[in-house]
């Protein structure tokens, strides 16, 4: 099985070696992505398994129970990657269903309910910084007017960009499923942290998906010749920015002293205009993206950072992007999950995910669960991030246990 | 003369109205530099001047003498400007320049030395990051293998772009001028600041010109998930970079507290690596502008953010991009000037300039002096750049009495 898990994760990585120096590039609805997704099919056609495409241009790769109208058990994740990411951020959850049903085929298990592994698309954010398009129609959480206009760095729409892979962007909503399509979800993905190392298990079961708030703030000074304008009479808006920087990891870091729920904070994006050598700047505007399982705990730390920009020496404008409320998971699945990782072996940690995730859109739906496995050192979205062939095993296993349990019996 | 001045500023600008609220774009060797450059060209003939271009695009617009081999007083400046800049840093001087010697020619004066009134080519670095192409190659400084490489944000090299405005990039070097060619050079210019107002005087006679010091400073982090990296486990290198932003600025304040000689330093260049949402920032680069005519101050600046950088607590490495003696113009160009501007019933404040200028090429080889005018709260580079046409007009009064005063006699 190692060996099949290490050919077949080359193969669902277009690659021939992981170790590409730049990483992956597979943004959402690109011919990258498209390339990744054939190569999904090869594979799930190998196994078996009859594949169909959506309407939002996710695949299904389907075993099919005997009796005709069997329930359904889902697992998936995504293809696409950040720009130079990883080759396991998405492709480690893919990967693990297929070799899950692998494992059951192989053993001659015959499953009472369909197993269907989902290859979602376009669950990163790079491209047109929206996530999980894929997942989203699935769960008819996809607002087709507005959506469609977001453009990426090309001004190429989201509407534009499906459309020339191959699918109608007016179409995109019967991709949605109802409650009674699928009985549940699973998704594997790797941590993209370390907790799992670092509290000695080798699975991490996640409870909660911690869901951001964005802030936008825009600082506006005064724009003028770096040269000419004496120090008395600037207002330069880089510099009235610079320690709402440091205050806001600050904050992160010591609500983290004072509680048991995680929080982190980042100020992320920085846009800065003209941002040329002999110009003061005029404007800055910073990105900062804060999560906590605890919603309660990260809208206070949002409202801390916009009292503070009150108090800056500059005309400060603060906008909420985005305030979505944290996602918890299906707590029957949670402990299946942790009791099945240890019968098959391995110690289980209960955790939260601080990163978005296909699951936090099907939990809306399907009762839901999400098995972390461990990369290594934490690294994510960089042509660094490795989770080695022994844990995506590891997770493959408890994948099959799970799987077989769940379809085991018809009801 | 006010009205001529008011509908030559248009001429040269190329348009119909200076309040533009994008501002002026004539970058470096583009068409729309071009366009102003045949616009100088009517009007030097309107005025039967004699118009040739140099092998750098420069023109020159000559009044001759009627004795042959008489020498040669030139002044002028430049038309091109940054992206959405003002219709007057640069055309200020081109224009009074043109409207002195109309000045003098209407009042029937002959000169006896000629009169040079030049246009310099590619005076900003907005496109090339490298600025006064025109007036270093007058003044002999190309070092043409090495720039000629020079790429602007499309990755058009300025070799080429001199070889599609219609100049040949190799004979660039013929545009050299020797020390007998041209007995002085005075540029007039707008201050870019506020000093001339602040002091209580009309006209600014500038001492020397601050060349700066430029410091890039690279910090690096570890790119990193926002949402998974718990605060303990990251290394955010916008974070470590924050306090920087803040020092520079304190620094150099505290600096003007407690020297005569101004001095003044920006962080004005940013540039962040990978800046989305999602992901930590793993390395940042700032770039530094110091600027002071006192160079033992700029660079013990330099020397004292060098020295910050070493305590930072990341890895951080300082790269000198630019470290430039400041240019003292002529003393005694510069005393006739100050009376000249007195005689003419100004008041004259005499003054540094923090901004580089053609003049300051112009002076390595010939005795150069620089004039400022007032304009509009020091704003410059900026669409709200202006300068008054009553401003103006008074530096076209000093121009011409003191091209007047050079020019009544032969030697």
């Amino acid at each position: 099985m190692k060996q099949w898990l290490e050919d077949k994760l080359l193969q669902l990585n277009v690659t021939d070696q992981m170790d590409e120096v730049n990483g992956f590039t597979r943004l959402s609805y690109t011919e990258e992505e498209k390339k990744a997704h054939e190569a999904f099919k090869k594979v799930a056609a190998e196994l078996n398994l009859d594949v169909t495409q959506d309407a939002a241009g996710n695949l299904w790769a389907r075993w099919s129970a005997e009796k005709e109208d069997a329930p359904t058990i889902a697992v998936g994740s995504h293809l696409d990657t950040v720009s130079s990411g990883g080759g396991y951020d998405g492709a480690a959850g893919v990967l693990t269903g297929l070799a899950a049903v692998k494992r059951l085929k192989d053993k001659g298990f015959k499953p009472k309910k369909n197993i269907d592994v989902i290859c979602f698309a376009s669950e990163e954010s790079a491209r047109f910084g929206v996530s999980t398009v894929g997942s989203k129609a699935v769960a008819g959480m996809i607002e087709k007017d507005e959506l469609g206009k977001v453009v990426d760095a090309d001004g190429i729409s989201i509407k534009e960009a499906v459309e020339s892979y191959g699918l109608s962007w007016d179409s995109i909503d019967q991709a949605e499923k109802t409650t009674d399509d699928i009985e549940s979800f699973l998704e594997l993905h790797i941590e993209q942290g370390t907790q799992i190392e670092e509290n000695g298990a080798e699975i991490g079961i996640v409870r909660g998906v911690a869901c951001p708030v964005r802030l936008q703030v825009t600082v506006k000074g005064m724009a003028n010749h770096t040269g000419t304008t004496p120090m008395h009479n600037r207002s330069d808006a880089f510099v009235a920015a610079a320690p709402l920087i440091t205050y806001v990891e600050e904050q992160a870091r010591k609500l983290n002293e004072d509680q048991t729920t995680p929080i982190v904070a980042t100020v992320s994006t920085v846009h800065l205009s003209p941002n040329v050598m002999n110009v003061i700047h005029g404007e800055v505007q910073l990105g900062i993206d804060i999560r906590s399982v605890d919603d309660e705990l990260k809208r206070g730390l949002a409202d801390q950072i916009r009292s503070y920009c009150e108090t800056m020496n500059s005309s400060v404008h603060v906008h909420t992007l985005v305030d979505n409320d944290s996602v918890h998971l299906n707590p029957s699945i949670e402990k299946k999950l942790v009791e099945i990782t240890e019968n098959t072996g391995y110690r289980a940690h209960s955790m939260d995910s601080g990163a978005g995730h296909d699951v936090m859109n099907m939990a809306t739906r399907w009762p839901s669960g999400l098995i972390f496995i461990p990369c290594r050192e934490g690294i994510s979205h960089h042509p660094r991030e490795h989770a080695s062939i022994e844990d995506l095993n590891k997770g493959t296993n408890v994948l099959a246990a799970y799987l077989e349990s769940e379809t085991s019996e018809d009801r």
